[in-house]
């Protein structure tokens, strides 16, 4: 007798607008978590990096990356929004709300907020706004993120199309609850690793982050364990050899964590990642790739009641296999310049 | 002048029945240990990833994986019983005693339980019997284990061959030694990822754990190091790439662990290894394979004393490169079905 | 508008003798550091490994592995001191100083003691000593490196050649500083898995630590990372593809630390390393090729005021895709023989 108690991951036609999905599983971040972080895409920012440094500013110890959280947080969505995803389309509006300290557990709740079946009949867009919280309650970040799922049954009626409105950007005064205040007097810039501030930034300026980091098999799988992100296709080259690339597709929040770790080249002290405000996966990135980075500063903005902290808006942009001084982007017409396989449109912290 | 202070390890005829094998190296297991076996083998079971969980239900903190204990007190057996061996024959009677948490130091006593050359006169059995301690002097695990070993010198005498009697299977009654008394009220099955609990699996049944893992070279040693293990085979390409498969052979330990991990794909509330009733290793598993799994239901008992959990006897077999929704394991005759490469017999714990 | 806020590095002539350079990144090193440092190396010594074990015999926890620290160390060096370097010249005089447990913060400083420009004009030779400290500012290790680095304007003058004068041994009665007093009476033998201590050593002696051990690229990366050393070769497969080598280069420090792990083979007692009297990297390593060990025992020295410990000075030879049980070391001529990578003379301390 065979039964089955696995997971068949959702299909289009099994979400509703206004759904709550409570995923598993919650996971205790440690400093464990935070040492293999580094050792998988090296950052450099002081805040992260010294639990004495971040101390002397303001932080009672030095908090976990943001992005360790961010993937943690998208881990435990996976096996419920998008087992049976065709693509990760996009992702708008995610605050990081709280610092979070090694120790920490984190569980993560989602609504669907959002679904439209596509022409062909055969998937539709599922929108969902997932919030990660720690073992207290409070919501440790937010964020949407839209995927095209398949229908298991291709004959089961169309939803009411519901598309959510999104801001294009968050709001400066939304920023900065992440960041306790800062006695600046005790940022010691040559041990950040740049003199730089808020106010040396200028709009439109543009930055290659110079450096580029290939990617081992083993370096993303590790990651994307860690964050027991489950899609198939991270791990699988069995299946994947026969697939649509010939093998495994590395996780796009890799893509991120090296960016933003490479982003420490040009952006020292711009510790502290506030928010996402759209982001979007150009191209697959696979294992013997090399990872660059670039970024344009898109606006700068004060903080309401913040004396001690600033924020920039900037394009970050990965591109692999080629290097970025010429900061390749778009292309003629509408496609993007050969090898881009990432545009993130961010709110970074910065001290004035 | 050259002399030799390395570490030779023992032969057939160094091994006597009785003789107890107190070994190196004591090994303090932390939540840096955890995250790494996270990165490698991505369990998802919610009591081990998550301090608040875990904590809800009754323990104090999350234990470490039940499989992370095994191999370190199994990898510290290694350079006294198997440095010279050349096939590890099985395992039997293994029981999980108590819980261990991040901090605790793990020490391995092994005691020769039986000896019997093979009649080759080139090669004996050697049956240990290892206990793995904390600091405090308590048991954590321990286990049987025999393997084939080389004599040095031919010509040495055979042993009066002592075979030691095994259990087919541990005692229900000897089970959950290693779990507090449980909270069910608290035991949240959203947060743990599934509905199914002991009641709801049935004699017979088969679970095929649906996903696939492929191994890279370097996981499978930075996982074997992390125990300690010093078995030659797993780190030397250079001369295994002249050796009897041309490549580094991995440890058996990493496919129980991948096995065990994709299990929670059907047993997601089976959070605790209680026992392992048998184990054998079938066949090699090389770097660039990719490990499937499948569980049948072989008993199920109570427990004495304990409504809170239930015992689940499953069989556990590891296929490589081939997904198991036909559930492959005996061939025609007395062997295995091609890709199976582990049949493991064990007792797991699930809340009633 | 483009402008450039990236490091550049320094080039031969941005450096000046008595130039103190107080690097970035503070960093601190924590369980989760020690767990990665054993599963990319798999040290085994004792002390290293359990917190039992270190406090039975005088020290308050397990202290990290002194190349850990070290590593940590040079890699806050490299941005300012050999981004533009063409070669790592050699190590001396590195001491270690005070042992360094979970949760310190490791900052380094460097001061330029020397510079000498190369007749050729385009590149020149710059001494520094780098001081490691902990967030006491207590020096944890000392140490002198001496670095080629290219000139950026050729037609820079050349500054006064100083070159320090470099001991070639620290001097006994400086080491053991690391190590508390201790209580040979709990240092047992067979936990720590050699019964061999320092009157058991002859000078002269020669221990082939006998196992290979294969790196990967992600094994190398990971670890260098961690470090968070940034030397652009150890990582850019899509530049040194198309470099000398075709292919990336090994940090240097991972041969060090791998040697060091596969000497516990013969000095499982000489827990510490004290200090590096010299070092040398012969050869270039890469991903695939299988690094060997030996030792020769080159002094042995009483430290004044310690009945507890010795120290035992020793070359340590690293060879790579070639064991070593016919000590490869120099080949005629005053070149070295085929394989060896690394020689390093270091001082050992080791229980009387």
């Amino acid at each position: 007798m065979t039964k089955t108690k696995t997971n068949p991951g959702n299909y289009f036609e099994d979400f509703k607008v206004g759904q709550i999905i409570r995923h598993a599983t919650p996971r205790t971040l440690t400093v464990g978590d935070a040492a293999l972080y580094m050792g998988l895409y090296g950052p450099r920012f002081a805040v992260q990096s010294s639990d004495a440094f971040a101390h002397a500013i303001g932080y009672p110890q030095a908090p976990l990356d943001d992005l360790l959280v961010f993937h943690t947080v998208f881990g435990k969505t996976v096996p419920d929004v998008s087992l049976n995803a065709i693509a990760n389309l996009g992702y708008a509006d995610c605050r990081f709300e709280k610092p979070v300290y090694p120790g920490t557990t984190i569980s993560t709740v989602s609504e669907v907020i959002g679904l439209k079946e596509n022409s062909n009949g055969k998937t539709g867009t599922v929108y969902v706004r997932s919030t990660g919280s720690d073992e207290n309650g409070d919501t440790v970040l937010s964020y949407t993120r839209w995927v095209m799922v398949r229908k298991k049954d291709e004959s089961a009626p169309a939803p009411e199309a519901v598309v959510p409105e999104l801001p294009d950007c968050v709001k400066p005064d939304a920023l900065g609850a992440a960041v306790p205040s800062l006695d600046l007097s005790r940022y010691d810039g040559s041990l950040s690793g740049s003199p730089h501030r808020w106010g040396d930034y200028e709009l439109g300026e543009r930055i290659d982050h110079v450096d580029g980091m290939t990617v081992e098999e083993a370096e993303h799988q590790i990651a994307t364990r860690l964050y027991q992100n489950t899609a198939k296709v991270h791990f699988n080259q069995h299946t994947e050899g026969q697939g649509r690339f010939g093998r495994r597709l590395i996780y796009g929040g890799v893509v991120i964590s090296l960016a933003r770790a490479l982003s420490f080249n040009g952006l020292g002290n711009a510790f502290h990642l506030a928010a996402i405000n759209a982001g979007r996966h150009i191209a697959p990135l696979f294992a013997g790739d090399t990872v660059y980075a670039w970024s344009e500063i898109l606006e700068k903005a004060e903080i309401a009641g913040r004396s001690d902290i600033g924020a920039l808006r900037t394009r970050l942009v990965a591109v692999k296999n080629r290097a970025c001084s010429d900061f390749p982007f778009k292309a003629e017409g509408d496609g993007y310049a050969d090898g881009v396989i990432l545009e993130l449109d961010v709110w970074l912290i910065i001290p004035r």
